[in-house]
């Protein structure tokens, strides 16, 4: 998904034979895979419950130009997919809940660069991101799952019910700054608009900055995010650290998250801790994590995942997740595809192949 | 537009000039037409009427990798594409009036992979899809009919009031497997799931089983099919035959289906033939069908087409259609946009471009 | 963004190494700013208030075909794209406001090739184009504005409150006849269904024809055009002049168009002059134009702008632009983010980057 191809492009081919190469790169995965989760309410059997099991299927076009001097200019234009279905999903004009679609357009859903818009400038002084991203805070709690938030593996901390808001994965009208690296150090921040008119009730409705530093090295990463998302209902505060080491065996990885919310929404806390090991061309993963709300009823979610996958080339690779989420309190968190009472446990597998152009 | 072009694609040329090579293809079909079509209430002069007049207008991604040993993954993206409006069209998500468009989304309507959202895996032993499609008996149906469904041309079986319901055509949810061919024996069989809750009253609406198989050769093709699918407003079943044989002057192509439907809803019953003849540059082309509801009015459209196309290169032509509907009983069926009372009849030319890419 | 790539494809390149080579070309522009807009009511800080503040943000895909003798046949698919979001903008499907997205879709609204979708057959006799694109009266009008109705610093003939209806700058179900230059001479014409039903009571509502003819060379270019829309509402009728003079140090431009509706609605004036100094990377801009509607109030709305462009590299740009709209009689047009009160004044700047791909 990550790979990078750069088309050998001739200009006016035809007409004069000059000659001179760019690099757009046409790029995507399509992940669909066959489901069974069942919970004591309700089971199913799916195909692509969530649009992926390995890597979330997507399709994009992205960019660089050299600006010489160190320097680039460059696009990433990036489209979650339904492989099941042919639809896209949809973005957020204005990270308040009036800005996402009107209506579940279902099959209608046409396709959107939701997952990513941004044009950058980089260079030694490191890079400037304008659109629609990941936040830096967010990127802060997904790495440190090895599902990254896809499929029936998904932690339990972005899977269960976040109360951060719709800034939270990602944002729009976003100003990003990437710092250069200095032996290991790094440091990404972003702010992100609301556009709410300065005479509205909800002028601050929306926007929000976002924050992650840390140290990473090849085989350790150590880092801390930040993000204050202001809404009329209650400013929402997500604080997380993270923690990657790579064994000669096992690459393991720790996260835990704070989620504060300012007026009655509960606050929340969760965290993740993975394992892979990698074996050939096998791979074979555990994940276990929490989320839990503070407040009536202390609803507690905590998820178990085994996962093996196989590749069958460096584009294609057959995996295969176990699931299950035990519920404490009043929670009732389930698989997709299936519901359960609250208290009660939520079990499912899923086979699938993942496949990157 | 089956045509297949490889880019060449350099990994990284700009930083280390290393060398690899993949196939992706971008591919589509954009066909315009102007139409007349009159009935005895009302006509109009239209601009592409079904979104293309040839082959339907689309635009896709798809590419394959060799995985060795005969292996082989691919996917294939397609979405249909109004090259009068620039609108796409919706996919259904679950097979069932619920995963259509919420709403008519008229000049908001994105570009949807409606038409095909696939990846595979295939050997030796077949191949396996996973996602959405045109079903294997509709498949057995469309080839049939010269013109594939398509613009004013399209067999009445199809373009009449089908009883079948929305998994007809296509279907999202699918699990698809082609058989090796076997001297000249070919196999099609699928699965689609309509992921209900297993506590829903209508727990299998949407889903369905649809298979074709039968003998080809460059000559000759016999095959049938036969569908499944469940809905709680009554099962529909459609089975059908057809046969196609090529001449030295002259295809010939038969088909003939027959559609029931459990509860109140009347049976059907419907038969396309064909003959094109190829002649240089130039095709002509005559379709005669019809497509019959056993119940109260007899309803009965029978419909005559007569065509012929002008290659003025492999990938574009220039084509004329002339069709004629005539109606039986209650049946008011009508060409693209007009209309006509039940009994009348209605007719109409289209004259048009199909440009493959 | 008018550049033109090919790319060298090769024919199932891994199966027989065939050689072909076709030119289909991926195209966009991403254009990002940052923008503070302020009236008498409302200020507001925005990431690209209008889709792009230079070029409008789009992605498309086009390619020609050589038919030989001087023949080809060529397509053209090409969508808004907003970059703040990564959302697309919806067509109009007859013209009409029927046509129009049944309802804002927000974050839901996915790619359209609202901008362009067209096929062409072009020889020495001029080019007949087919599908939707911009009309050749509104092409008169955009080329005299050196921001082409783009961004902050769009002329105020469009960004005002157009009388002219939603054909005006695009059409759908376009039939539009491009003649072969002679000795500098030009001329485009174009007819637009509104495709209704011959029974219905708005049968020719959407559907119009316009034009476009005039004088060009390298230096100087003066033309005249003119559109006739129907609508039940009442026919709108647009006529426009325009001159432009490329100095060796100043390139002018100056158009003036006269609107005019039948019925209750008023008419309208407008004009634009525009002054563009190219120096080395840099490019200076000066703008003023004005639209005034004939009727109680007598609104007008005069914009001066003032920018400047610095070319990084043939594909990126950065810019900044100030604008300035002076309201007069009930007029209360603001620049994009802002409001304002009848009379009053809306003032403003952009920064942005605006890349080719």
């Amino acid at each position: 998904m990550q790979k990078k191809f750069a088309f050998l492009v001739l200009a006016s081919i035809a007409s004069q034979g000059a000659y001179c190469q760019s690099s757009v790169t046409l790029f995507g995965v399509v992940d669909s895979s066959v489901s069974y989760t069942t919970g004591s309410l309700s089971h199913k059997v799916m195909l692509n419950p969530t649009g992926g099991g390995l890597f979330a299927s997507r399709i994009g076009f992205r960019g660089e130009e050299d600006l010489g001097s160190g320097a680039r200019a460059t696009f990433w234009l990036e489209a979650s997919l339904q492989p099941d279905s042919g639809i896209g999903a949809a973005s957020n004009t204005n990270n308040q809940s009036s800005g996402a679609a009107t209506t579940a357009l279902n099959g209608g859903q046409g396709l959107v660069f939701n997952r990513r818009a941004t044009v950058s400038l980089a260079g030694p002084w490191g890079e400037v991101r304008l659109g629609r991203a990941n936040t830096p805070a967010y990127l802060n709690i997904g790495v440190a799952d090895p599902y990254f938030h896809t499929g029936l593996g998904a932690s339990q901390t972005l899977q269960g019910t976040s109360v951060l808001g719709p800034a939270y994965v990602r944002a729009s009208n976003l100003v990003y700054y990437i710092s250069p690296r200095v032996g290991g150090l790094f440091g990404e921040a972003a702010y992100f608009l609301g556009e709410n008119a300065s005479n509205a009730t909800n002028r601050s409705d929306g926007s929000g900055s976002s924050f992650r530093f840390g140290y990473e090295t090849p085989d350790v990463t150590l880092s801390a995010g930040y993000q204050r998302a202001r809404f009329v209902t209650g400013d929402t505060v997500n604080r997380s650290v993270l923690g990657i080491l790579k064994l000669p065996v096992v690459k393991l990885s720790a996260g835990y998250q704070w989620d504060t919310v300012r007026g009655p929404a509960p606050d929340a806390r969760g965290w993740t801790v993975g394992a892979v090991v990698p074996l050939n061309a096998w791979e074979f993963r555990a994940v276990l994590s929490q989320y839990q709300l503070t407040g009536p009823g202390n609803p507690r979610s905590r998820k178990l995942v085994l996962g093996s996958n196989y590749a069958l080339s460096k584009r294609t690779t057959l995996y295969a997740t176990a699931a299950q989420i035990n519920n404490g309190g009043t929670a009732s968190q389930a698989l997709a595809g299936s519901t359960t009472r609250p208290g009660d446990s939520s079990s499912g597998v899923e086979l699938g192949i993942n496949h990157r152009f």
